[in-house]
């Protein structure tokens, strides 16, 4: 491996990690368990799943891997708070679209060419990826992969205590 | 830039970002405050804040940075569960000894020349860097950044809620 196919693998390894963890978290947690607040006052499960699927979502357009998916998510859960809207898509969709998307995602990963990765990620312009090369879509991933474990830091609270 | 730098400088200002997120919530929050769990049952704001000073400074012969500076946090705040050692340092140390940790990483960081970053790092043996080299020394601090990142997302419910 060249050490380009070194980092590919070291970014991307570090988000499937984050992504098994918060999938096996999902998988453990009943619906009920997912519609309470992770702590008093904060979040549900269910708006963090929704949140998380929906920057997910997000991502497909901007690391250019195609139309996001679900484009309806990101009003209720990204663009507005926890309980602020009320007519949320069901938990058992939420956690399909979880898994489609990230799905999508893993397997556009696959399919980019290594030299890709390197390129500007749609949330970046031309003059400011000039300036700033690291800004690219391997970069962008390695941003939502910090974004998703804090998450999943806050997540890990709807589990009760042994 | 050539990849290499550009790499480093995606993987060091994802860890950068972190430490200046963790720093201002840390600064915003009193000693009162951190002696509170974070959410019910769950660790303190002191534990945690260990726990990070702790794992950071450990980081610094991992990654041939020079010795740990508080070795002695390792017992209390990783191998012990929180409230299982009732005999803490006081937090005006514990503040101390986390911006004293992460200077020193820092510190270290910028005087790493480029190749050496992806030399292995000390967890790893020769054998098994020689089947995986992406276990390098900037790919601890990727891993570590996920790390801080989940824990971050658990501190920030000691900030009361606006």
């Amino acid at each position: 491996m060249n050490t380009e196919d070194i980092f590919i693998k070291m970014g991307l390894d570090a988000w499937h990690t984050q992504i098994k963890r918060t999938d096996d978290l999902f998988n453990s947690l009943s619906d009920e368990q997912l519609m309470k607040e992770v702590a008093p006052g904060r979040n549900r499960g269910i708006y963090l799943l929704g949140h998380l699927a929906a920057v997910h979502d997000r991502m497909l357009p901007l690391l250019g891997l195609g139309n996001s998916l679900y484009p309806q998510l990101y009003g209720p859960f990204v663009e507005s708070a926890d309980k602020a809207v009320s007519d949320l898509p069901a938990i058992a969709d939420l956690r399909r679209y979880w898994k489609e998307v990230n799905t999508k995602l893993a397997d556009g990963f696959s399919a980019l060419a290594p030299a890709a990765w390197f390129e500007r990620h749609q949330a970046v312009s031309e003059e400011d990826f000039a300036k700033e090369p690291h800004r690219n879509k391997l970069n962008l991933v390695i941003n939502r992969t910090a974004h998703l474990a804090n998450h999943l830091g806050q997540l890990s609270f709807l589990k009760p205590k042994n």
